[in-house]
């Protein structure tokens, strides 16, 4: 596919495709062979129009009066997404954040791969966490960050900065998940960009800027709960 | 302000007002006390017509030549927002990405209190992690929830779902996280809606369907990371 035709696919149609991708997982789970555009919109929240418009993009037509092939729309869909294999990922930024997504797996049963974790202090204590019993935390010692990990359980060593070029050469890694503190995140994101990483899911509350060939997606979950928080205000 | 004046803002704006906060509390911790619509702007990364757009909204209005207060347009935005006070959440779910969130404490430090976590199943023993060192995994003795909780020093207990209804009535919630699976997020939130919440963050990969008074807003982490790697894929 060429990358002129692909720059024109609005982005909540690439986001549309990932929610289709996992209707018609449920479907292979369940069975089923063949579905209709109007069956899997529904399951995907969106109207059928909008489903084979977006299908249409990506040179997928389905059948009149059959609708699609769940296997081969799954496959090609998997092909684009480009999650086929294993897709290598670096976290930069092991603070609550970074570790929280360390723990969670849900990466990797999705197709990405977390080749290597960096910090700019991966030596440091962990900060205490606050605490309901205030009394009960002051009287915990502190932790490194190395040791949390193996608490834990996290089979993963944080390295320092200056490890990062290699590991991206050596993994090939394109794509990188950024938690660093605000005031930093430029900092890091040039040097990412610097080694050859083409796409960062953004969790620091920064607007980044980068070059027209760099992707970014941010994610700020805080600011998620305070537009949620907006809507009950009275 | 009126209920029938709100509804008419655009969600997008909503989340805008998120990042015009977090710029202002960098002017006010750099001792800036007026900013112009310009410079706040830059800051955010939209137009200075949107800045001005999306304040006028809220019925906040510049002055000509000097710009904004920077505190009291903190002030209104927060209230706006209502993370003034502490704002009281409840988790569903304690797998991964629950866990992942509970050991996250950036909730809190926007002012978001976790008075609540619930699991269909608080009891059970956790499913091993996948882990880079195979065998080392499998030797691994089995873990308790709690105990992993503990084991990371997370003062929460977690709750069968039969005491959701008394913790929401007693803190008086209205929002909350959503981390069960698929096939139970469905019922769960039906729980949640009966017994009062209004505002559901959702990271369960399914498409919920709830009253027009409820609102959902749908994160859906390894998705983020699918459409980063559509737009690397060759």
């Amino acid at each position: 596919m060429k990358k002129e035709a692909r720059t024109e696919i609005p982005r909540k149609a690439v986001y549309r495709l990932s929610v289709y991708l996992r209707c018609l997982h449920r479907l292979e789970n369940n069975g089923i062979h063949t579905v209709s555009s109007e069956v899997l919109a529904r399951a995907a929240g969106v109207k059928s129009t909008q489903l084979r418009k977006d299908l249409t993009y990506f040179g997928q037509f389905g059948t009149r009066g059959l609708g699609y092939e769940v296997q081969q729309l799954t496959e090609m869909i998997s092909n684009l997404l480009g999650t086929k294999g294993f897709q290598p990922v670096v976290i930069v930024g092991v603070g609550n954040l970074g570790r929280a997504l360390l723990s969670y797996r849900g990466f990797e049963r999705e197709g990405f791969e977390i080749v290597g974790a960096f910090d700019l202090q991966p030596d440091r204590y962990l900060v205490e966490q606050s605490s309901v019993d205030e009394s009960a935390a002051k009287s915990q010692s502190k932790v490194k960050l190395a040791e949390w990990l193996k608490a834990v359980k996290i089979p993963i060593e944080v390295k320092p900065m200056e490890a990062l070029p290699k590991v991206i050469n050596e993994h090939l890694v394109k794509l990188a998940v950024l938690c660093v503190p605000p005031k930093s995140a430029q900092e890091v994101v040039n040097q990412l960009i610097e080694h050859g990483v083409l796409a960062i899911l953004n969790f620091s509350p920064i607007v980044l800027s980068v070059p027209d060939e760099v992707t970014v997606n941010n994610v700020n979950l805080a600011m998620e709960l305070e537009n949620l928080s907006y809507f009950i205000n009275e």
